[in-house]
């Protein structure tokens, strides 16, 4: 009987995906205690857009160490958290034309989340929070009530109030414009739903089933929200930090919501961060109203500010990740089209895409085969029905296609289809 | 104007009482971009027990970080997480024959706060959690209807539900026992409090004041639990990892809580890293319904471990700590003798100790002629009347005897004494 | 300064409307105190189905209280309850085949949709109801959580939880069918809105605007309910007591709700009476769970015995309601059509219709112009933009012709139209 | 089978305790079908003060049935209602030095609380409102949320939320003013009860078992209220309309609520009616916010009105209520000083007092042995454990002496004492 065994929670879940005892990582391998190496599909669930143990950041986090630089710092000014500020302001806001405020939070994305919440309620001086079917946002108490997942929602062993659930693009049929039924139950004194203080949404739903939303249905939903006086959040956590190919997801929509929040990826090394990114107006906080102990957490922002001169100092990164989710598109809609008899499709955006089957059991019998294979890959999506590929950013396209060609040989299993034509067709 | 003057949110809280910049640390000792040196008597508001940098984790962790041994490892089982869990076993529980599982949730107190209400209304089926007047437990949702403090209660902009606030230990006076009334008012069916799911206590009150629970009040406490069929939380957050002496808080009041909230100190190194532990039987968990993103922050197993093994393989260092907080508990009580004309007193236990003043403005005075003189000090408590030296564990009696002198100075200064004598006396 | 002036709070509302003080009042005819009288087509919000002081009603309650009948009997059995009952079984419940049992709960309407809510919630252990835009179910605070209506939502000072707003009949246009929505949204694990213990309808939405739910909604949305193991609670206050030309509005639809509450015209006479049917199998209340003092106000019962008795034993009243309603629809179709400009048309169902305008100034302008002719009538919907007849269902036709006459003469005024024309066409 | 057993609810509650079917009624007595007479000390749960059908109110509600007065008119105003609203003026209001307006709620007390709730948090724009141990304002869910019995509070399948509910006078013992305790708690920044809108009491607790507050304890509360700026609202439902000898409960402990609730004996006739009375400056009410149906039972308006004039017109009926209450005080405590064996003892004030018993089990023989000799009479109490004697006020000595002998020997049965002296001793 194993440490894990005997001490270890029954909540653990990749664990049970990946039954195997972890030890290295470079890149998008994983190497387990065997020496057996695995490609990563899965990336942290998004928090390593930048892979393993990236040797630029490592290079700068271990001088960093070794310098007795400021490991915890609380919320107080330290060298480290100047040249993120920095950073952020001269790599990222400034050249978007992006004038924000930042709030280090607890070092979690639900923490983000749980601060945006408050600082809106605050702000507009309202209860209710809009949020969409399908959105995932967190597991603390406040974040989970603007969660869809009742998996999740379940577990939280009280009512989860000040909420409301709206359709998320297309989710009542092309036909139907959801931003128009948003508008209509604002604009209607009895429709049973109080102005909310904010409206949040993710502009790609990575728990949610890697659904993308349209730029212009996000163009009218920041239009509606500017109608009715109430603040636009943009959870970016997942599909920020450059999954979609442009540092935030909503920047080909041309939006400027009102607060953003930002985690997984942002300290670009796996290591937890999180930040709100607020418009200065509605920075009302009073001093400490809403603190926690690692907000200062020095290591990240060493190796986020690293992330942010390596990568987004030019456009040359961001290209590469547009080039790769080309690829990637194309080749999940070969996937779909030769071995789905329509009954399968690609979804998602960016390095944010992946496969929809009919059922979450044949997404599962996928992701084992792949697991097989030695290719960590998961599902998403309501019924785990989606099989998604997110991939660190910094990928090769040969590693890219060598995943890809296992999950290629994956679905045609799955899907009972002839393994050795697929193999030819892979080649 | 500088960048934090530009982009940091106005949240700020401990960058306004010690407005410099920090960069470097080592031990008990901070350094600021000038080169000047602090004493902090803060330690991470209690995340730097064993000190900053301390050079045998660091040692540990740039090897690891080096070797590139996983960094992010979601709830995958590592050779780190591995090796955290075994010390866990062998060096804590097993020793105070304590049967527990492991809980690894979001890397921050408030987050394991939030999984453990939420799996003790599982337990129980029952949406009450009773807490106590000046407990602080975090600021997401649910950890926030459980923490007194309105400064923090305020913020939420919805209202704080599921849980009633009960007097701690004292609250009334000493001659009114607060159990006694929780009883009272779990066995009246007309008291308008219904049936909790458990109750939530700090043996001692970090934020809350330094309140220190009696350990007959704690044991009639985990008696009055059992009797009503209520599950006992100790959030040993800030008080837990040897802060009063022993490791867990609680052991001299011979109780076993049926879950306990570790944290702050827990990695030892001031990273992000938070658990809980529940008898196994109250181990109900559904996979993955409470997650997060950083809930294998692999660095903070890292030093944990190696803070595990070098500091609890045996009695050592926790008699040292013993040992200094008996000075420190011998000289505040002295000082606030010398000073206080009856006014002021010692508070708190271990190395948890400190002198409540009469006003938030008086202590507000001592703290900040304290970084006059280099010595980061803070204050805690309802009107933030409670100076408290939350020195790092591993501070030498010189050190800890210089900071006191400072802090007997400060004292004298705010009392309106005469300096001289005072100097004279400290020395 | 009157005595109302001087002490009746500002809350008054109808006072406003209709600034005279009554005295008396005989079948749809009000009087007041300097004899003026007035053409009743409010009847008590939907209470006075069958008119003022009904002779044949006034006569049995005189008797009644002068042979020293049991007034107030909590809830104990009385002659007079007995009496209620079985004519409740006899005229009503048995010709229907409807098997129920009854709850007497406190004599207002919101008092029997929290008895319903809760008893919901019992049967089906879950929290959430789901109600319908526009709906309107009372201003308790559980009943209100599931009233559209913001005005009345806004006074409740707290949060109004454990409710969905979902979308009525129509309410996304004509090519939307909500129960799909409905549907998609309940089988949806991940939509943000928890599996509910009910879904409370009015099958013509009174206050929300004399919305009428098709037949074939309603059926389905029985069917969905039943899919998804949900109860359907129809909120048959308004529009049931014949209202719509049946005893129960939802008869035409053919479904049988597991749950109904009545009240407002129940009695028969004005007078306050309440109830819950429900399915037998539901009804696991413990004794006196939900209680009232006044849930026993036999002045009520003999009043509505003698209602039962006398105008349903068979078809002829329910017929004569379908002539007027038929009569009072095409009248209300021809005033739009002639002043409308294609702006203003008919809405509801049987003697539960009005006139929709653009907008609630206009709505406004009608009903003050309409009481100036010593007609009372009200507006409902969202803007209050609906002129709705909730005439008695006793009236005359000829009564009811001259009202209508009025109402037109002041359709035409407030359109601007030649009002002279008008006076010729509505001879 | 009867009709009730075929067709009436579970949820019955008194039916159970008095198991046969009341016909007629007249002052202190009832009788059943068959003819049997039953003294009634129940007095419909003190809304009978006045007995039944009292021969003054009947004949003018009778007169004014005959004369087609208004019986249901909305907040419309009325000649009624205009009568109830001077009569309350110059009867109760002027010669008590109170000003107040009145707002007609919806006919129950539950509602009466709603409102007052409401309103509450409109003035002070915050959401929590403190209730007392063993406090008792009904049971729908606003009202129910500041109800302490946990029977009621069980029936909600929803979270009771916004309330806080504290020790009563008298409840931590003699030794400790809760009034103190609710000081500290309000004057604590970190006591985790959010500064209230309002503080609900009973002066005395009738469904809580007779607790009545000492009047230096009310005084208190309302220096407490007025120091935090917390509203003061006395809920006199039950111990108002005389039954403590005075028209209202607080009257001999000189406080001025800002707000106070009546219903019960409000009508005196058993008629459903419910007001709320607040100070001027309070009445902030949005017209029509608050509503319902029948919140113009001016059938109750009638009856009310009579009775205003024909008891309170001058002292006499306060001054032969005080009488018999001291009469029945002393009884009362002879019962329980001749069987009690120091086990039972009296409780409450006014007319609204009883027998505590050790148990319910015990309070229940008696009643049980009480209705064998056909007196009706209740038990209230956290565990039913207390006997309470809510006779009507109009009784006479004699019926309340021959009651009084019921009791005693019921009394002497239960506590299994020789049932021949007691009789001896009772005459």
């Amino acid at each position: 009987m194993t440490v894990f065994d005997r001490l270890e929670s029954e909540v653990q879940s990749y664990a049970r995906s990946f039954p195997v005892t972890f030890e290295k990582a470079e890149g998008a391998w994983l190497t387990d205690e065997n020496g057996n190496r695995y490609l990563d599909f899965l990336a942290g669930a998004g928090s390593l857009n930048y892979g393993h143990n990236h040797p630029v950041l490592q290079e700068k986090l271990i001088d960093y160490i070794k310098s007795n630089g400021i490991t915890h710092g609380l919320d107080m000014h330290t060298k480290a958290k100047e040249a993120f500020l920095t950073a952020l302001e001269d790599k990222i806001l400034k050249p978007r034309d992006m004038d924000y405020k930042v709030q280090f939070t607890g070092p979690t994305g639900t923490n983000a989340v749980e601060a945006a919440l408050k600082l809106a309620r605050r702000v507009k001086g309202r209860e209710t929070v809009i949020s969409f079917t399908n959105g995932f946002h967190g597991c603390t108490l406040g974040a989970l009530a603007i969660t869809g997942n009742e998996h999740h929602r379940g577990a939280a062993g009280v009512s989860l109030d000040n909420a409301v659930a709206v359709p998320f693009d297309g989710y009542m049929g092309d036909s139907v414009d959801t931003v128009d039924y948003l508008d209509r139950v604002l604009s209607d004194n009895s429709s049973g739903v109080s102005l909310p203080a904010a409206v949040i949404v993710e502009a790609v739903q990575g728990e949610g089933g890697l659904n993308a939303a349209d730029f212009g249905w996000l163009k009218k939903l920041e239009q509606t929200c500017r109608k009715h006086d109430i603040l636009l959040i943009v959870d970016d956590i997942q599909a920020g930090c450059g999954r979609t190919g442009t540092f935030f997801s909503f920047e080909p929509a041309g939006i400027k919501p009102d607060m953003i929040t930002l985690s997984k990826s942002l300290s670009a090394y796996g290591l937890p961060f999180a930040v709100v990114l607020m418009k200065p107006e509605f920075d009302v906080w009073h001093p400490g109203e809403h603190n926690g102990t690692f907000r200062g957490n020095n290591h990240a922002f060493v190796t986020a500010t690293a992330a942010l001169d390596h990568f987004w100092s030019d456009d040359k990164f961001a290209s590469e990740v547009s080039d790769k989710a080309e690829f990637l598109g194309k080749r999940l809609e070969e996937i779909a089209e030769r071995y789905g008899d329509g009954k399968i499709y690609r979804k998602g955006r960016g390095l944010m895409q992946g496969i929809c089957f009919e059922s979450g059991e044949l997404a599962s019998k996928v992701t084992k085969e792949c697991f097989k294979h030695n290719l960590i890959i998961e599902t998403s999506g309501p019924e785990d029905e989606v099989v998604k590929c997110l991939v660190p950013l910094i990928i090769s396209k040969q590693d890219l296609g060598h995943g890809l060609d296992i999950l290629e040989l994956a679905t045609a299993k799955a899907m009972g289809k002839d393994v050795v034509a697929v193999k030819a067709a892979a080649e």
